[in-house]
């Protein structure tokens, strides 16, 4: 049984509809700002939140209404992070969660919330309430697309995914959709991500599936190392595929679980290699370390490195840099066992070996560089793990759209 | 008895010349690089070194010249920083010592090196062997501005700076140079700094002293988060001064203390200041930690954060980035209490109390942030430790220098 990827977003699972809409809270009236996505029935849910000490009000919001770990409707605005917006931010999160209860008889700690956009100026709550009804009246079973660029912000393109499989006989779906780092006046780069699904699966296990597949993706991915106070991953099960029930670690929970990682690497893929101001996607890939850890922690120094990401941009071979990065990661190694290749779809070229420079043709390495989506490859040769991690070149455009005065 | 800046450098303290030439390792005739610094008399020596797990070959040469604590002289060059060169490397390391002990009669373990440039790059070890004479040759009592001139990389101005202190009755004079983030061809930002002194002083607590000043100056620095290769201070003190010998922790111990941190958070500012394509300082205060590490984590977090740093670039006062900044620093502490404050020359303006946004004019606050030094002024409220760090914009130039492709 394979997984199989279909066209598609949150509607593609049974019994989801959403939408998007503009409320106001960007001035264009053509972007879009207020994204709705419901359940018929209710569903297992599941959520993970930005580490960052400063935490947005809808995330507090949500925090608390996802303790039964339940919920039947998500409402996003983009525009307004919503964040340090003190008890009046909060009681706005509040509020949004029963516009959209009382709207559609749900009980108000079964809608959770989600924001992003400019941090420390206060909602207009009054627009969101207004537009609760073109918004829940135009819920679709095709409205995959409209609320995947409702919550868009500086991304240049929708991040939305959908994808099949099979467990039990039954066909189960998995929809997503998720935007990155950007900002409407230069502001706060957010992470978000919502993921459907029609599986038939516990709470604890949906829990559990989700934290696995977010250490391996989206926590893989670095933009300009900078965590935002808003990012939030969620996750809503309704059960329709009436697949058995999955409440053990059973083959059918690994392949679902294979299915989850695979959609969100996917997306975390797509917002790295839409970073803001971002020619290239960066992959880099850490092979033979000593932990999965130890790799991690490697392979984020080097997709992090602003002397890297500078170089990829000018599409310079300049693997010192990379050394210099795994250097400081934190990681104990020895330089003198580290191989360095770099590649794309023209080819590979190996540059260093055992820490010492390799005679390569510098033509080569720059026309493998040129292309809009490099690999990274470091033999650690401590050990037996590999791990991945993505981020994106640093550009004229990165300090250009975050630099410019507000006005 | 007060602290007195005077015009010099390397070459101020009793006893030292210095010589800078080009030796041809840059291609560009007129750019000097190499440096030779020498005392009269066998001083006691102590360094500091990057932390990188990647260290360059000539820092491995110092550590084992420094195993005795004693140096007389210091030979550096840039364009080229003899790092990721095997072993090879570390025989042209050892060679530059060795050069300037036969050509001055010295030992060779008295004699330390230091390097910065491209890494990768087998050094031309026939043609700094070749200008050993000249640069014997050239060592004046007033040397050290051509010393200066022969480390800087892409450094656009000279760090040169000396002072004066009285301790017991006797004139003591501390000189030192020091060079930023720079690069040859695109390559490696490296930190270097040199002091000199004729205080009279046991190895012990100079080595005390050094660590204890590089720790809130150079270690308070940063331009983009890349920790170099090769990253070294170090200083020599020669004891021509004839101050009584400081063999304890006493009065003339703690001003000799304060005359180096005062020397050596003034270069770490202009190293800041002069971080590559940097247009402005920036200057953040952490008020009120709960410890000085905290402080430090935190303040580091600000003058860290990309998003900050092109915010000052386009003297905006997106007060919300700097929030977050804190937020993943590590550091647990309470939002709601966190006051911000931005500052220049020409005034300062509160924007954020207790987590909340202050109604503030964005004309004033961007003419304050249109100023060349920006000070950030963090009120945690959670003790009573202060720490100040130091770091620069984030700007198109920074992107150009570090993302051109080589050739």
């Amino acid at each position: 049984m394979t997984i199989k990827y279909i066209q598609g977003g949150v509607t593609s699972p049974k019994g989801f509809t959403s939408s998007g809409i503009h409320c106001g809270i960007k001035k264009n009236k053509n972007k879009k700002d207020l994204a709705l996505i419901i359940s018929e029935k209710e569903c297992n849910a599941a959520a993970v939140y930005t580490k960052n000490q400063v935490k947005g009000a809808p995330l507090l919001v949500t925090k608390d209404h996802l303790k039964n770990n339940t919920a039947k409707a998500i409402i996003i605005n983009s525009g307004n992070a919503n964040t340090c917006t003190g008890d009046t931010g909060l009681a706005n999160a509040r509020k949004m969660c029963e516009f959209v209860a009382n709207s559609l008889n749900y009980n108000t700690e079964d809608v959770i919330v989600a924001s992003t956009g400019v941090i420390g100026v206060q909602l207009d709550i009054d627009k969101i309430k207004d537009s609760i009804p073109t918004l829940v009246g135009s819920l679709s079973e095709n409205g995959y697309l409209a609320s995947t660029e409702a919550i868009m912000t500086t991304d240049t393109f929708e991040k939305t995914l959908a994808l099949e499989l099979e467990l039990s006989g039954k066909k189960v779906t998995i929809g997503a959709m998720a935007k990155g780092s950007g900002m409407i006046h230069p502001n706060m780069a957010t992470m978000l991500s919502f993921i459907t699904t029609d599986i038939n699966i516990s709470p604890t296990l949906l829990d559990k599936a989700l934290k696995a597949s977010v250490n391996i993706s989206y926590n893989r991915i670095s933009v300009d190392g900078d965590t935002s106070t808003n990012d939030m991953v969620t996750i809503l099960a309704n059960g329709l595929a009436e697949n058995n029930l999955i409440d053990e670690e059973n083959e059918d929970y690994l392949l679902f679980l294979e299915a989850l990682k695979t959609i969100t690497i996917s997306l975390a893929k797509m917002i790295a290699k839409d970073g803001e101001g971002a020619t290239k996607l960066i992959e880099c890939t850490v092979l033979n370390a000593k932990s999965e850890e130890e790799g991690e922690l490697l392979s984020k120094s080097v997709i992090s490195s602003s002397l890297v990401k500078a170089a990829i941009f000018g599409s310079d071979a300049n693997w010192g840099r990379i050394l210099c990065a795994l250097g400081y990661s934190g990681i104990d190694f020895d330089p003198l066992k580290v191989d360095l290749t770099f590649g794309s779809s023209v080819g590979d070229i190996k540059v260093c070996e055992n820490g010492s420079p390799l005679n390569f043709s510098e033509e080569i390495a720059k026309n493998i560089l040129l292309e809009k989506e490099i690999q990274i490859l470091v033999d650690m040769k401590a050990g037996s793990n590999t791990v991945t991690c993505w981020g994106c070149d640093l550009t004229y455009d990165y300090v250009k759209i975050n630099g410019d005065y507000r006005s």
